[in-house]
């Protein structure tokens, strides 16, 4: 259980398989999320069908509701939800850090108010692990604090209190088939990064997260913290990079040497009637589709693509008609599972290298920036 | 084309066949509605998957939005939603009665105003027949008027505005590859009724619907106008009981000699977390299902009881989530077309009338009076 094997290597890009007690990952992996135990507005066979194969879903929001002691009652996650693939939770720590309006942290844990009725709970490295057992995903994170990554003064101590967290949770974890990951942490300064990232391999975990990324540096700062976490990182464990990413992100993340992504930025485009395309995203709202016959992406295999005229899925945006919100979701989730088992057949035939500013061209215009928040904190609803 | 063969009759319930150029309808058949060409929440292969085989959709609302002008330009009504299967469109003369704020009533037409944006519009009967030739659905309906039942003094000069509407219908209508059908209307007076039914089957349209039902008057009301009517009707056409109903009224309008239903009901329950169920109509917000493992229904064969238990809609509901209301809205179509088919057995087996108090029985606490509309007026949005 919970073997890595890695298939071909193209530099620092890679493909592997990632056995889970639900089925095994071809990796690089891109997760939906599935933050209350459902990928909004989807059916889990239209999750299915769309080619994903791992589901991430959060700790904080199943804890708080339904509860996770509901959830084991009923036999966990992946039988509530009718899931029956790999699942991934996260810890609840960047949640707390990001949605609960008040939050003290001290050296055994974290109090904080649900952002839903200001109700006062307390999370600690061993509540959590107790919590994702309950939960039962195959994938469990240990708890860490994602300090501001401007906050120079305090991301030293966030990192080792998140270090000292990560040997809790390890002691905590009861469950052989659950696979915990450790999680790197620093910030933007690559002295701390290179010193997590040591401490974190040194744990032994059967795979390793990057968190505290994509939460409002730059691009090229997230790159350069790649560059230096990952050669730290022992090669046959994989690396998940949390709540990343964009189109853009994977191809770069990828050629540093990461496996598994997550994002809710497919749904809550999709949400926001937008659409990944690879003449760039695409507003479906503007009028110039109300007569457009052509598929959202013309190159793309999905059930909304393959179905559905511009002007339909701009006329169920105008009509407010949830199934807008549910064929964008599929298309824009395609999208990026379409993108990592493209990147997967580069890598297997050995011109990942070549194709990486093929695909960054394709896709950049994707990545824009926009009144969207395009960082992956889920949203508190 | 449009062909009805009665295959099997007990009393004055029958099966029958009728053949449209999108494929054959089995009768009793009940149809969900896809009021802005989408059923609410549902793709199309989630409403094949529940068995639907014909879909209602609207012409008031089409024509405002998108335009039914739009529609045919992009191929029609089945090519825009995707329903490769039978399709039926109303004359938007119910709408025109129940949606817009203010309407004006003349031999030749009615001048109303959008319940979207106020903008002031006509429909004539020539004029409905053109967008409904521009939709394209295979059976279409003549522009009638629904006038208040209780309003005895109107109720006449609303049911002869209808039948010379109807003629009108008749002549301006061109595509051969759609069937009219003449509206009986005449509230909830026996002689009117009469003289209605008698003058629409002289009109020797392929099918004949009863409007003006299901509109505030009592269910005993509504069975003495069909057993006024449909005895009037000739045997070897469909009856289309407009807008009806409940699982109570598919069954007593069986009874009565109808074939086809239609109705908002069991998609607008569910967005009120409300279910059909043989145990009754359940509210699934109800507290006591917070750990139910349950199906919604366990004698129910739909994706939703096949898949989840009622603990987990119930969280879906209670976390906000649209795919409680996807779930919801299959489980209550299946109900229906479930019902019509378990009916289509029994009459075929020469058993039905010997069933009724028992389908009686088991579906009566499903038409229980809520504050959720169970007219079918469908929502203005």
């Amino acid at each position: 259980m919970f073997e890595f094997n890695i298939t071909a290597q193209n530099h620092r890009a890679r493909t592997g398989t990632f056995s889970t007690p639900h089925g095994t990952l071809q990796t690089p992996v891109f997760a939906p999320v599935g933050t209350q135990a459902t990928v909004k507005a989807l059916t889990p066979a239209q999750v299915t069908e769309l080619g994903a194969t791992l589901v991430l879903s959060n700790t904080y929001h199943l804890y708080l509701r339904p509860g996770d002691d509901l959830v084991a009652e009923l036999g966990g996650l992946h039988r509530f939800m009718r899931w029956p693939n790999p699942m991934l939770t996260d810890s609840g720590g960047f949640q707390v850090f990001s949605l609960s309006q008040t939050r003290k942290v001290d050296e055994d844990g974290v109090t904080f108010r649900s952002h839903i009725d200001g109700s006062e709970h307390r999370f600690t490295p061993e509540k959590s692990i107790r919590i994702q057992e309950n939960l039962g995903a195959d994938i469990i994170m240990a708890f860490d604090e994602c300090a501001d990554p401007n906050d120079h003064a305090y991301i030293k101590d966030a990192m080792d209190r998140t270090h000292r967290w990560a040997e809790r949770c390890l002691k905590t974890k009861r469950r052989a088939d659950q696979a915990l990951f450790g999680i790197v942490q620093g910030g933007i300064e690559p002295d701390l990064r290179a010193a997590s990232a040591e401490f974190i391999a040194s744990l032994d975990t059967p795979g390793i997260a990057i968190g505290g990324l994509s939460v409002g540096e730059t691009k090229d700062e997230m790159h350069a913290m790649l560059d230096v976490v990952t050669p730290l990182l022992p090669e046959n464990k994989p690396r998940y990079l949390m709540g990343v990413g964009t189109p853009e992100d994977i191809i770069n993340g990828v050629a540093r040497g990461i496996d598994i992504f997550d994002c809710v930025l497919p749904t809550r485009l999709a949400r926001h009637q937008a659409a990944f395309s690879s003449e760039g995203r695409l507003n479906m709202m503007n009028a110039t589709f109300a007569r457009d016959e052509r598929p959202i992406d013309e190159t793309c295999d999905c059930y909304a693509c393959r179905n559905f005229t511009r002007a339909y899925i701009r006329h169920l945006i105008a009509a407010k008609e949830l199934l807008a919100g549910t064929l964008l979701s599929i298309h824009n989730l395609r999208a990026l599972i379409r993108l990592a088992e493209e990147i997967r057949g580069y890598i297997a035939e050995g011109t990942y290298e070549r194709q990486v500013p093929v695909l960054l061209e394709k896709w950049s215009n994707n990545a824009k920036r926009t009144n969207i928040k395009t960082n992956c904190a889920p949203l508190s609803k």
